[in-house]
């Protein structure tokens, strides 16, 4: 039987309400072998008063040693094996500016470029063309028609934009425009399958017209395509959970990863103390409240470990308020460690802390990385703290007599 | 998607090397209930060292609960899952000998016997042959000549000897010929499919031939066959990690078993200071040494306690000349536990150590078995620790954006 045809069959109506208060990138590595992570380095009362009653762990994102990007990362914080709901590079970024995806869809990554006179490209990203100009150019894209196909062309940042195409039985087995140099010209979309010649053919066109109106721009005057992908078949948290769930960050890539699992998205929070309004806000209206904090993982992919710690205390400043809402169940934890040594996304599993008054409080007595490795949670795959978090939140019930 | 797929897919090219040191069957058990095992025991100052700046963990053969035998503790190790690839028995004593198996081979592990006038068999190990008389004997069996089919005829211990049989095209679901009791004759080689028929058929005709020729000696005047078994179907070292992967073992199992995964077998080594020579020899030539000590499972057992400690203090002592050669990653592991007290191999899990820039440390400050059970790597199964040492020697990128 399937993780999630249990967890359908088990679950069971409650009023407990689940937060999920995640820092992104919050595990980290010490400067030097035998020290201290930014985690145990911050001063974090706070979360060290929970951990003292609550439990603790260590989440590995996917599997022991494997790195993931936000997307996996969250995938797994959402209750869905990483490893078996892959999120193709062009949903990820229709996810990421919010575009709400269906299953007649094929998403595309695009960058503008400049290409010379003969056609060969000169600047893989036009300049790094501003955003304000780049949506303007975007903008003209629309005038693009194809007949049979919807088409949907939406700005991200600087030179990058997203395409859509609308319409029965597109496939996105198609490989990248872009030659990965300069002095070269734009690939020519070429299908992998028989259910993608069709998808290949509507790019070609789009790619086409596109040149044309593109003619007069200076910088902007071409683009490549990549990461052809449909929406990954997921359940959504209703479904899966019976939850009604709602996403509340600062950021469109979560906001667009949360309503791939069918959350809501809602706020407009530009700041952490703003994301916990809104959850006080919208308080009586979830059940289930994923919150996103970006900066543990911004810092950490400067290098900055001092930075990285003083987020974690401001992470740590808002956790009383959230508390103090008094979940059923409460999980902090983060999508994977961002050690600033490394100034990147790691393999090093994240520490987790649930609170609940179904928690079995275990000898951590600090929210930390060499604490969470004693605790009664164990070191397990995120893709198991949901259904923790449900049994935690009294929402599942017994399997089998 | 399959963890080997992911590994090769995520995997960077990496100047950092890789050592696993292998220290057979070092997990122990204690004397009496609440004392110390071999390793708790034996003064390690130099693994000590190591494990306060490394991190620590306990790892899983194959399951829980579950003893491993030679074979299926290296596979594991290697990053092969044992349940998943499962090396027939005579495929592993080909291995055991040295014999490098082709695709179009089937290995059978044979018994010399005795059997009486009647045909009936009154000794199956033939009196227990010594080795020499024995070798003696497999060399008059080199001249059974089979048209469309290469034979090899090879020793191994006492009453044991290898055949291979190369040729397209041969199954090796054929049944042990060995009655598994006195009194009674050698079987007839049976095929349970269609492709094994003609392997069934070549099994036959050797034995014919081989009681002919066996017909004047005292003891082993016939023979049994068991295990008839192809080379498993494994992924090289190379194809799956892109590591160009050495072994340095004294023994000839461990050295078969690290040429089934593709690895070259280096050295001639006969003690662990050669080894450790060997591996400083080769060090500019090889991404990944695997070096096996023996003699930590030998005196496990024989159920020699002090003797197991003894051995493990001879292994700590080369360990500095090994981090002396600073690998990127070095991990030191055993392929199961060996009790003393149980004078066998035991499902017991087994300590593990990595040491790496990019370890994060954790609490423990002993290499041993308490101490791990609470280290950074928590209770993981072995089939891990390839992915970890990957990821620590920086060799794996991210997976998803």
């Amino acid at each position: 039987m399937d993780l999630h045809d249990l967890i359908k069959d088990l679950r069971e109506p409650s009023d407990g309400k689940i937060v999920m208060l995640v820092a992104d990138g919050i595990g980290g590595l010490a400067k030097t072998p035998g020290g201290f992570t930014e985690l145990e380095t911050a001063k974090t009362p706070n979360l060290d008063a929970l951990a003292k009653i609550g439990v603790c762990g260590l989440s590995t994102p996917i599997k022991p040693g494997i790195t993931p990007g936000s997307g996996p990362g969250h995938l797994g914080l959402f209750g869905y094996d990483p490893l078996k709901f892959v999120i193709g590079r062009g949903a990820l970024e229709a996810a990421g500016i919010g575009f709400a995806l269906t299953d007649n869809d094929v998403a595309i990554r695009c960058n503008f470029c400049t290409t010379d006179a003969s056609g060969n490209i000169t600047d893989r990203r036009a300049g790094r063309i501003a955003s304000e100009d780049s949506a303007k150019v975007v903008e003209t894209l629309k005038a693009i028609k194809i007949p049979g196909v919807e088409i949907f062309v939406e700005p991200v940042k600087e030179h990058r934009f997203v395409v859509v195409f609308r319409g029965e039985g597109l496939g996105d087995a198609v490989a990248d425009t872009d030659p990965q140099r300069t002095g070269a010209p734009v690939l020519d979309p070429v299908a992998h399958d028989a259910a993608s010649q069709r998808t290949a053919e509507i790019a070609k066109e789009f790619h086409r017209q596109a040149v044309k109106i593109l003619a007069g721009q200076p910088k902007a005057n071409n683009h490549t395509m990549r990461g052809f992908a449909k929406k990954p078949h997921m359940p959504s948290y209703a479904d899966l959970y019976g939850l009604k769930a709602a996403c509340i960050a600062v950021y469109p890539m979560y906001k667009g990863l949360a309503s791939l699992a069918g959350m809501d998205v809602i706020g407009n929070a530009t700041t952490l103390q703003e994301e916990v309004d809104t959850l006080k806000k919208a308080w009586n209206d979830y059940d289930f409240f994923f919150v996103h904090f970006k900066y543990t993982d911004s810092r950490g992919e400067d290098g900055d470990f001092d930075a990285k710690v003083k987020m974690i205390e401001e992470f740590d400043g808002v956790v009383p308020q959230v508390a103090a809402l008094k979940p059923a169940c409460l999980i902090v934890t983060g999508d994977h460690s961002t050690p600033a040594t490394m100034a990147s996304h790691s393999f090093h599993p994240v520490p987790t802390l649930i609170v609940s008054d179904l928690a079995r409080t275990d000898v951590c007595t600090e929210y930390g990385e060499r604490q969470c490795c004693i605790g009664g949670l164990g070191h397990f795959e995120a893709q198991y703290i949901m259904p923790l978090a449900m049994a935690h939140a009294a929402r599942l019930g017994k399997f089998g007599a």
